[in-house]
This record gives structure tokens, C-alpha cells and sequence, in this order.
């Protein structure tokens, strides 16, 4: 539902935004004052069934992590850590049995990631199905954060890991947020501008172009595609979770010889004068034709 | 559904918290460790079509409403300060302009009370409907915050406003968070243990009970009514959204002299050894019988 998505897209970076408010939405996160020197991130993520799993085959620990996942992917783009979370679930058919497992795996895999879920609710639906919404609160110092509007012409644009083929492969349910990765490139001033791939690698590329007033160089032949992907669903498919980022040119010999992740480290394109994002021949990817996916 | 609904208040308190967690799940809030001398408020509560409202004749603006100011209260029973919000819509059926409006008069409501929504996600549903879920944020002093537990032997028990009869009133749609009455009692040391009342008064009442580990005397007929509500309505009708506390004894004399709000204040009971809610003839009013309406 492209069009109701856009409402809060749209909507909340016109509101006026009270005191406090360091970075307001439409990043991976807000990010709010907080501690002296640390700044308050916040994001908010929904998981519906039939939506964003298969209500018949997934189990509610496979949708619990995923949820979570999903809200640590944001915190990881934005290169900080994560501290707590709210959870709420509305549901209508599922037994007390499946709402008890799916709240469990989610504790539990907060706890995996040192994240305690502090507050809850569980509210009925008047039709069947489910959807969970989990709020992530994390801290990052003012210094280190990353935002997605950084970027600055000559930046080199860099992935990480694999795209394409999530839904077919499991991985939109096994993923690991890249939160050391994150962290990595953030506290060593690597990534200039940065974001998560949850949509498509090339509208997540547009997006993060818009943010920073800059076109980008794209160049499909080098995204590395996860096993059964093809060039095209790299670039469209969406739910890789991975990291997108620039890096200013002078650092990124540093960066690629310094990477000490198992997560490939990936060289994708540039940033140059202009907007959208065109191939190295100079063709446009972004007008005409499918952007990929909005979840 | 009050099994369902136990389930996340059952598994949150039990399990492990992190660090900086210094008041866990339980509360109308969790706090967390924040700026120096302060905590972090947080709680998520939902608003679902055709459970807490009426989809057919209830407005989005006075739905979106209701939502803020469900959450404003839980922050007002800690004695809190609201600062912001995430908000999260999933829905299948409603058109882009009731979502607009929903949105936009959320973060107008959120404005009034200096409230800035920082994020937002909005979901497809499976199945015709919506929920809205939302996470309020906000602060207090740590030697100011009020909790549910600590109510001690002799503490009188008071009540803002009026009670019973919400639903049919229009109170549940209009209400106003009791912010500056619960900022009041706690910033004068005036409520040893707070509460905002959401379910009825008296299941509401037994929940304080059960935190501070006392019992509780609750005179039925003290409790006042909203226009077109009984006494038995009164106790357990809910969405009152009315702040319900403890005063030492040595203090409520000054409370009642220095009380600057139009909101009525009612003492309606105390605590005394023991556990459960009885009526001053020592008659229980928890066991056997309907509590209220969980909603």
C-alpha cells in the first residue's frame, strides 16, 4: 500500500517538532537528547500476518524475531546500540498459546541483542489475524551517529552482504541485523550517510540520494546476489536488511582493509552531482518501471 | 480477552531486565535510567476498531485522540512529563484521507500537550479493520516518580473526577488526561502510590493492592458518579482514565486545602492489612463477581 505509507513519510517531517527532538523523522530512527554527549534513538516497526509472514506456515517464534530484527536493523543504521523495547500485539484466531510463544521468542530475542522489553500490550482485532508493533529505544554518542543525508559528491557507495531472493530463501526470517557492522563504520566515522535495506536496494539508494541532495552512480553488475537471485531481484526484491552507506574516497582504502566482518563488504556505486540513480552508462534506474517492493 | 491480555503481564515483570532498566513492566510506565536525576518514561497502549471504539460512527480525529490520551494518562500516574511519541497504524478498508486524518490529529493532540511524534510506521492488515498502537515517552525526577507500590497501612485512597457510565457519555472519546493533577501529587509528595483507572475502579483498585501488598478499604457509595451512571457502574464500567492514589494520612489535610484543580478530589477508601478490596462492613468486593471489563 504504497500511497498509506507515504501519509506518515509525508506527514511527520512537516510537524513542528517540540525541544529535544535532534533528529526527527525520516531517518532509520529519531534521535532525541538523552544522557550528556548520547542522544535517544527510536523507531517503530510493524509485523502483520499475511503481510509480513505467512500466518499458516510461520511460526510465532520466526515472526517474533523477525520483528525484532527488523526494529535492530534500525538501530544498526543509524551506528548505535540497543537498550529497550515496547511490544504490542492485536490479534483475533491465534490461542493464548501462540500470543505466549510469540512473546517469549520476542524477550527472548531482545535478550539475544542485550534489549529488555519493558512495556506491552495485548488488545483484541475484530477480524481475524495479527499484527505486533515493537518500538526500539537504543542510544548512540552525538558524535558517532550516522544519518542518511551525510553523503557528499565522489562518496563511494558500499553494501553489505547479499540481495535478492529473501522471501525464497528464509532469509526475511533468519537475518542477522548488522548491528556490529553498524557500530563499526559509525564509531570509526566510515559512513558518511547510511540506512537499512528493508524495501530494495535501489528505491532504499533513492531514498538515501533524496536525503542527502545527491544522484548516485549505481552499478547493478557488481551487487553481490544472495544463492537464487538474479541482477534484478538484488535490486528490487527487498527484506535484505543489509547496510547501505557512503564512504568519502580518501577513507575507503582504510575501510575495505580494516573490514573484519564475515558479511561481504561490497563497492556499488557513487555519489555525484544531480539526483536519482542512474547505471555507469548513465541510464536512469529509477524512472519509469518498478522501484521494488514497499512492504 | 483476559487471558490474552495476562499473558504479557504475566511474562514481562518475570523476565530479566537489563541495565539502566530502574522500574521494569508492571507500572502504568517503565523507567529507565536518563538524563542525570531523571528517568525515562515509557508505555505502549492500542486503540483498535470496533474493541475500543465504534468503526462506523467514530471519527478518526476522536479516535486518534482517544489514543493519545490513553497513553498521556499512564504518563500523568507516574507524575510524569510527556515529551514524545511513535505511533503505528495497521489497517485494511480505511481509505487514504481517514488515515490522514487519523495521523494528522494525533500529532495534533500530541502538540497540544508538547508531545512530538518523532516516528511512525503504517501496515497493511489481512482483514478488514484497523489498530493504532502507540508508545508514549516522557520524563520525571527520580526523587519525584510515583509508582503502583508504595502504599503503606493507614494511606487513604483518593480519586480524580468522576466515574461510570464512559462509554455511553462520550467520556471515553473526550476525556483529559490528568497530567498536571498527577505532576501535582507527585511533585509534592502528596501520592505514595498512583494509578491511572482504565479498567474500572475496582479491579483498578485490587491491581494497587496487589502492587503495594496491602488491602484496601473502598466505600462504593463514596465514589462519584458521572451523570447517568450507578454506583455499581461507578466501580466497575471503566475508561475513566481518572488518576487513583494513596495519601499518608499526616499529609491529606494539606492535600485537600491545597488542591488547585477543577477535577473533583474524593477520598473513597484507605488501606489496612491484608490483600483484596472489601467495603467498610469488611464485605469483599474482588472475590466472586465481575471485576469489570478488561478491555
Amino acid at each position: 500500500m504504497p500511497d498509506e505509507r507515504d501519509i506518515l513519510k509525508k506527514l511527520l517531517p512537516s510537524l513542528a517538532q517540540t525541544g529535544g527532538v535532534r533528529i526527527g523523522p525520516g531517518d532509520d530512527c529519531a534521535a532525541m537528547e538523552f544522557r550528556p554527549g548520547k542522544l535517544l534513538l527510536a523507531a517503530v516497526d510493524q509485523l502483520a500476518g499475511d503481510i509480513h509472514y505467512y500466518r499458516n506456515s510461520t511460526t510465532p517464534e520466526e515472526a517474533a524475531r523477525k520483528l525484532l530484527r527488523r526494529n535492530l536493523s534500525d538501530i544498526a543504521a543509524m551506528g548505535g546500540t540497543p537498550l529497550w523495547a515496547l511490544l504490542s500485539v492485536a490479534t483475533k484466531g491465534r490461542d493464548s498459546e501462540w500470543i505466549l510463544r510469540f512473546c517469549r521468542a520476542a524477550a527472548e530475542t531482545g535478550g539475544q541483542y542485550g534489549v529488555a522489553i519493558v512495556g506491552g500490550d495485548i488488545s483484541s482485532l475484530a477480524a481475524e489475524g495479527e499484527v505486533a508493533s515493537l518500538t526500539i529505544l537504543g542510544e548512540v554518542e552525538e558524535s558517532t551517529v550516522v544519518t542518511r543525508s551525510g553523503a557528499k559528491e565522489g562518496h563511494l557507495l558500499y553494501a553489505t552482504g547479499e540481495f535478492g531472493n529473501s522471501l525464497e530463501s528464509g532469509h526475511h526470517l533468519a537475518f542477522e541485523p548488522r548491528l556490529p557492522e553498524g557500530r563499526f563504520l559509525a564509531l570509526n566515522n566510515f559512513a558518511s550517510a547510511m540506512m537499512d535495506v528493508s524495501d530494495g536496494v535501489l528505491i532504499d539508494a533513492l531514498r538515501l540520494s533524496e536525503m542527502s541532495n545527491i544522484g548516485i552512480t549505481l552499478d547493478p553488475a557488481r551487487i553481490p546476489l544472495r544463492a537464487g537471485a538474479t541482477a534484478d531481484r538484488a535490486l528490487r526484491d527487498g527484506e535484505d536488511y543489509e547496510l547501505l552507506f557512503f564512504v568519502p574516497p580518501e577513507k575507503a582504502a582504510e575501510l575495505e582493509h580494516l573490514w573484519p566482518f564475515a558479511a561481504r563488504l561490497t563497492r556499488i556505486g557513487s555519489a555525484k552531482a544531480g539526483s536519482g540513480v542512474s547505471d555507469p552508462q548513465g541510464n536512469s534506474l529509477t524512472e519509469n518501471g518498478s522501484l521494488g517492493y514497499e512492504h
